[in-house]
């Protein structure tokens, strides 16, 4: 059994005591947050505080706040050597404060408050100071991912990154096709199927086998009446630049 | 009875003749190609012919050979008078020799050769110069396509610019988000479930509802900390330019 205080009831820590309180063998002993509001869905299932200095005794408190917060929140806990751990993407496990063991929990996936998500399949990345540490965590995160990954936090700062251009920046390029797609009266659901088909490529080729279109070709009539038909500016800048590195990544391998 | 003749039998030619081939309603009258040796597959089951002059009489004339090529191949036929139709995203009908009817059968979709496509699910976007032949494309459209759109050649090139960035374009942050785990030892599949996430949100939300990350909350320290781990120059360009612009975009809405 796995003693779990969780601090924080944003998206993540939502979900995240959500998918624990399923499991047999994970004991969420309490919920922490600022204000009372965000704890009253979760009173009648769980003990819950508004008083950081009141946290009980468990093996992991799992802080979930905001990236921003971490290290405040992590100083203000009046706990000594318990194993702390944060659960951001983008912060080292430095931040956190030293009179407890230091680690990191980072789910890998978008969460939007309200969505149902399916745990098993999201990779989790671990990290821990020491071997005990990291065996308590590998142990708590099996039991919700069958994906589960050690990371170091100059890995999981990278997988941040690439996390940024895969999902916040495709999004934008959907974005600026639906803007595309309104001003010329098309319903930009037909759009669907191909976007659908850009990602289901991805389980039988890379993304530098899968590119099409006329950056890769160097057609450069083609992307010269592209710039001419955009109406906006910035996205005529996108274009280019895009364009611009989908050919310099083929010039130089073909 | 439909009767087609399919010109070129590159990717989009291939497709078509095996979606085609599957019903009752629609006969190939034959298959053209300016070379034998595309024709070599299909000889057993068709008719098929390397000489343009050749052409038997059909209902409509498919020309999908690439974009640069449709003007000059329409223009050899020594047909009058029919209905001649390209399967091109980015070519106006007006390129379209004028001794024959115009116009086009768009399947909006990425086809690779050996890739088998649900053609049922791809939209097609079908233009001609007159009711009685919008009408024989919309029936020969229906019988392969649950998704079948009226679409003017201006609208048709807007629909294929907004595909270079939903599909061209995300797939390059698919590549660089590679690039940036195999420089950090950090396998590129720990992102598939994001990527998956990301594409099936917009089953719920629009692109603009769906949008995360440090652009949209305008998270300058995040931004440039990014921009200082990014090690490849074009790939800071690329981060600039489009958090530049999902900036602005919530700045001026929110």
């Amino acid at each position: 059994m796995i003693s779990v205080v969780i601090i924080g009831l944003g998206n993540i820590g939502t979900h995240l005591y959500t998918a624990f309180s399923k499991l047999d063998n994970v004991a969420i002993t309490m919920l922490y947050n600022r204000t009372e509001e965000a704890l009253l869905p979760f009173k009648s299932s769980v003990k819950t505080t508004t008083d950081s200095k009141q946290l009980p005794d468990a093996d992991v408190y799992i802080i979930a706040t905001s990236d921003d917060s971490i290290a405040l929140v992590s100083a203000q806990l009046t706990l000594e050597n318990k194993l702390v751990v944060h659960t951001s993407g983008s912060v080292s496990i430095g931040v956190l404060d030293a009179k407890n063991r230091k680690g990191s929990f980072y789910p890998l996936q978008t969460f939007s408050k309200g969505a149902t998500v399916n745990f098993k399949e999201i990779p989790i990345c671990i990290e821990a100071e020491n071997k005990a540490d990291e065996a308590v965590l590998l142990q708590l995160a099996e039991n919700v991912s069958s994906s589960v990954h050690k990371i170091s936090s100059e890995q999981r700062k990278s997988i941040h990154l690439a996390a940024v251009f895969v999902n916040n920046f495709s999004n934008h390029m959907y974005q600026i096709g639906q803007e595309i797609c309104e001003e010329n009266n098309v319903p930009f659901s037909i759009l669907s199927p191909l976007i659908q088909e850009t990602t289901a490529k991805l389980n039988k080729l890379s993304p530098y086998e899968a590119q099409t279109g006329p950056a890769k070709r160097n057609d450069i009539s083609t992307m010269q009446r592209h710039l001419t038909e955009l109406t906006n500016n910035t996205h005529k800048d996108i274009y280019s630049v895009i364009s611009k590195s989908i050919t310099n990544s083929y010039g130089k391998k073909l």
